[in-house]
C-alpha cells in the first residue's frame, strides 16, 4: 500500500490507451494535482490545453480487460482561491427558441472560492448574486479510465469508461468502480469544481484547480458495465448517454445487477425495493453524452439482508 | 374563506371539462377523500373504473384562462392501513432486450401501511424485503385543472395542466399553481402514494386511498405556462413531455420566467444562480409523458434579494 | 354501399367522443369539405376556430372497441386557389441556439394554388422562390377516430387514434385503419395540405381547404394498435410520439405484428425481411408528438407469400 | 490526378489519429479493397479484427483542419458471392419489453449475393424468404475522417467526422464532404453491405467485402460542421447523434447553412423551400449514435438560382 507523490509534466484531453505517467500496485494512492477546465494550475498559468486537460493515466498493476477498477477520492480540494464560470444557461437545456433576456456574448464570470471558510462567491462586489454564499463542495468533473476498443474519447464526454460525468455525488470519500479496458486500466482525473449546480447547465461548475489525492484498487473478474459509486449513505449506478431517458435505462439495469450479483437480493426484492426506494440524480445535461445516477440506500440493502434495521 | 366537506359520488379518469362537483370560493379548503389508482375506496370496495380515477372537479368562482390556480395540500393522509404496488420495474427504464430474472406475470404485490407508526411494509411476513420499513411519506400522484382547448386528457399522462406526475415532492405542505384554461379551473384529484420511489418505475407507488384537504386560490393575469410550486426549502418548476430531456427545456425555462417576473431577479443574476445552485428531481418515468422537477432554493433567492444571507 | 353528400355546419379543435354529424353504414362513403388550418373555407370565409379543425365526427353503424376503422382517401382536392404557409423552419428541428438569418415575425405567406396545373407557387412574382413550381402533392394533415379512455385530444397533436400526423403519403389513393376506442368509431377529418415537406418542419404545409370523399368499413375484432396504411406499392405503419426514436419503436412493432398476424409471414421472416427491405419516413416532427413511418413493399410480402416474382 | 492502387496490410477498427498507410495529392483515386464487418476478405479469410474493420487512412496532402474532405464513391461492388446478416429486429427499435416471437440466438444468416444478376437472395432455398429476391444495392456502411482533438472512435458509432453512419444514399456515384480535423484529414473506409433496409435494424446490412475506388479532393477554408453529400439528384445533409431528434437538428442545420453559404440562396427562401419541399432518409438506428440525412432537391435550387426550371 505504497503512497505515491505525482507531479504532472503534461495532460491529456482525451481519456485513451495513452502512455502511463506512474505504475502503481492496487491498494496504493497517488497525491497530485489537477488543472482546470482551461487548462491553468494553481498559479494561473496555462499548464494545458482547455478542455478538461486530465492528470494521468496511471497504471494499475495487473489491471485486465474484465476488471474492474476502483477509486476513492481521499482527497478533493481547491488549491487556489479563485474559479470562473460560464454565465448563461445552456439552449439545450431550454424550450427551443427561447432566448435568455440578457446579452450572454460567451462572458466567463469569476468566483471567490475561500477554502477554509468554506464558501463560494461571486467576484462582483457591488452585484445581487455576491449577496449568496454558496457552500463550497468540492468535485470531480471528469475521470475515469482508457475506453473499450483502443479509442480514445474526448473529455467533452462520457460514456461506459466513465469521463465528464459532472455529478456532484463524486465527492471527497466516494468509491467509484470502473470496468477496466485497457492493460493497467489507465485512470485519468482532471476538471475539478468548487461547487456546481445539478447537470452543469452553464457548461461549467466554478471551474478550478485541485489538490487531490486518491486510492486505486483492483477487483477481478468484475461484471460491471457501467461506472459504480459508494458513499457513506448510497449505493449508486451512473448511465452516460442521450436522450436522459437512456441515462436512467442504463444506470437502472446497472444497478439491478450490482443488487442481485453482488448484494445477494434476489431479483424479485431487487425490483420491490427500487420500485418504492429508488432515487435518481442528474449528472451533465450540458455535453454531447448526459448522465443519470440511480440511488439506493446502503442501509436498505443493509436491513433486508438481515445486517440491521 | 369557507370549508367545505365534500363526499364524492363518481369519479372521472380524465382532466377534462367535466360538470364540476361543487363550487367554491378562491381562499375556500375543501374535505375529501380520493380512492385508489384502481379505483377501491378506504373500504375496499371498487368504487370507480380503474385508471388513477379523480375527484371533482371543483370549479373555483372568478377564475379564468390566463389566471393560475394555487392549491395548498393542507392534508395527505393514507385512510385505510393497505396498500398494493405493481412488482417488476418496466421495460421502459431497464436496457432494450434486457429481461428481469424472475417471472412476473404483472403481480400485485400488497403492502401495510402503518399511519400512527409512520411506516410502510411489504406484506409477506417471510420474505427477505418485509425487513424493511420504509417511512410513510403521503404524495399525490395525480392532480391538476381542465387542459387547454376543451381537451380532456387521460390521468395516465401529464402536460401543462398537472395530471399524473407522480413527484414525491408533492406531499402535505406544498403550494402548487397551476396554468387555468377552463372557467372556473376544474380542479381534480386522486391517485394517492403512502410512499413511492423517484419515478414510480414499477408503474405504482403504494397505491392506496386518502383523507384530503386542500385549499384552491386564485394568481389573476399570471403568466405561467407550467406548473409551479413551492415548500418550506424550495421553488419548484414541472415540465411533463418526453424525453426527459424535453422535461428538463420546459420545467428550466419555466424556472427562469418565475426568478425574473416574479421574485425581481435580473435575467443575469437568474442564470448565474441556477448554473451553481439549480437541483433536478425526477417525477415519472413510467407513463406516457415523463416529469423533471427544477428546483432553487428560496433561501438562495432571498439571500440574494436582501432578505436574508 | 351508400353514398352520403355532407354539409358541414360546425368544427371541432379536438379528436373526442362528440356527438356524430352523420351515421353511416360500414361500406358507405362520404362527400364532404374541410376548412385550411386556420378554419377558413373555400370562399376564405372564417368558418371554425384556427387549429386544424376537423369536420366530423361520423359514426360507424356497428364499429365498436377492439375494431379497426378502414378509411380509403377517394377524393383529396383543394377547393380553392390559394394556401398559406409558416415561413421559418421551427426552432425544435433546429440546433440549440441557431438562430435563423432573417427576421421571421412569424410572418405568414400565401401560395399559389393551381389545381389544374397541378403546380404550387410562391404568391410573389419577382422573389426568387416564385421561379419554383412544386408539383401539387395534396394529403390529408389531421384524422383519426375518437381516442381511448373518452379523451379529448388537440388537432395539434396525435397519437394511437391519429390526429396530426402529416404524412405525406396519406394522399388520394390510401387506405388507412385505425383502433376503434368509442362506439361508432367516430371519424374526424380536416387539415388539408396542397403540398408539404416532410416534418412538416415550418409547423405548416401549404394550408388550404378540401373537397374530400372517403369510405369507411369496419374490420371487426382486430388486434391493431397503431394507424396501418396501404397504397398501391407500400404497407405502412404509423408510430405517434416522442423522440423519434420511440415512433419507431412503435411503428416497426406494429408492422411486425401486421406481418405476421394478417399476412402469414412467421416471424423470423418477417424480422429477416424488415432488416434488409424496410423502409421510414418522416412525418410530423414539429408537434408536441411525432410521427414515423414503418413501411414494407407489398411485392415482397406477396413474393415470400409466392403470390408473385 | 494520379491513381494509387493500394494493397490493405493491416486495418483499423477507430477512425482514428492513426500512420497513414498511403500519401494521395487532392484529385487522385485510389482502388483497394474492403474487408467485411467481421474482418472477413474476398476469399472468407479473417483478415481483421472483427467491428468494421477499416482500410487506411489516407493522408491527403495539403488537408488542414478547417477544410473539407470530398470524397467520390467511383466503385463501390462486391467482391464475392456470399454475405450474412443478424437475424432479428434489435430491442431498441421495437416496444419495451415487446419480444420476437422467435427464438433468436443471435443467429447469423447467408446470402447470395450475384453481382452480374443484380440480386440478393437468402442461403435458404426451402424457406419462404427465398422466393424474394432483393435488388443489389451496394453502399458503404462506415467511412470518414479523424475526429477532432486527437480523438480514436469505435467503428461502431459515428458523429461528425463521420463514421458507422449505415446510410443507403452512402452508394456508388455520391461525392461527400467531411470536416477536416486531422493533418491530412486521415480517410478510411470499410463495411460494405450488398443491400441493406433503413436504419440497419437487425444491426448489420448483407455483410460483405468490396472493390472500391474513390477520388479525395479538398475544399479549403470550408464551413462545415457535419457531413454533406449530393448524388444526381439530391443535395443531403447526415446528423449523427441520438436521440434521432437530435440527428434532425443537426441536418437541418447543416443544410440551411450549405443553402445559404455556398448555394447563394437567401435565409428566408432556405427556409420556405425547406418548409415544403424537404425530405428526411433514415441511416443507423441500431448503433450508440443514430443518423438521419436531410434531403433537397438539387433540380429545385436550380430552378430558384434562375438555372433551370
Amino acid at each position: 500500500m505504497a503512497h505515491h507523490e505525482f507531479v504532472p509534466e503534461h495532460y491529456h484531453n482525451t481519456l485513451g490507451w495513452h502512455e502511463p505517467v506512474l505504475e502503481v500496485s492496487p491498494g496504493d494512492s497517488v497525491s497530485t494535482t489537477t488543472v482546470d477546465a482551461r487548462g491553468r494550475d494553481r498559479d494561473g498559468h496555462q499548464a494545458a490545453v482547455r478542455g478538461n486537460p486530465q492528470t494521468g493515466p496511471f497504471y494499475v498493476t495487473g489491471a485486465e480487460p474484465g476488471d474492474a477498477l476502483a477509486v476513492t477520492l481521499d482527497l478533493v480540494r481547491p488549491n487556489r482561491p479563485w474559479g470562473f464560470t460560464a454565465t448563461a444557461v445552456a439552449p439545450n437545456v431550454l424550450d427551443p427558441g427561447f432566448r435568455p433576456r440578457f446579452d450572454d456574448d460567451l462572458e466567463v464570470t469569476r468566483w471567490e472560492v475561500d477554502v477554509e471558510a468554506g464558501s463560494v462567491r461571486l467576484s462582483e462586489p457591488e452585484g445581487p448574486l455576491s449577496r449568496l454564499a454558496l457552500p463550497l463542495d468540492p468535485m470531480v468533473g471528469c475521470f475515469g479510465v482508457a475506453p473499450e476498443r483502443g479509442q480514445a474519447i474526448s473529455t467533452a464526454t462520457s460514456h461506459r469508461h466513465g469521463g465528464n460525468m459532472d455529478y456532484r455525488g463524486f465527492r471527497q470519500g466516494v468509491t467509484v468502480w470502473f470496468p477496466v479496458f485497457a492493460p493497467g486500466a489507465l485512470f485519468h482525473i482532471g476538471d475539478g469544481h468548487a461547487v456546481q449546480g445539478d447537470g452543469e447547465i452553464v457548461g461549467t461548475g466554478v471551474e478550478i484547480s485541485f489538490d487531490v489525492r486518491f486510492t486505486l484498487d483492483l477487483v477481478k473478474g468484475s461484471s460491471i458495465e457501467w461506472p459504480r459509486a459508494e458513499d457513506d449513505t448510497w449505493l449508486m449506478t451512473a448511465g452516460n448517454a442521450r436522450p436522459l431517458d437512456q441515462c436512467v435505462q442504463h444506470a437502472t439495469t446497472e444497478m439491478l445487477r450490482w443488487l442481485e450479483t453482488d448484494h445477494g437480493l434476489d431479483a424479485r426484492t431487487a425490483h420491490l425495493l427500487l420500485g418504492q426506494a429508488v432515487a435518481y440524480d442528474v449528472g451533465n445535461i450540458y455535453d454531447p453524452a448526459y448522465t443519470m445516477i440511480c440511488k439506493v440506500r446502503k442501509s436498505h440493502v443493509e436491513a433486508i439482508r438481515g445486517q440491521a434495521g
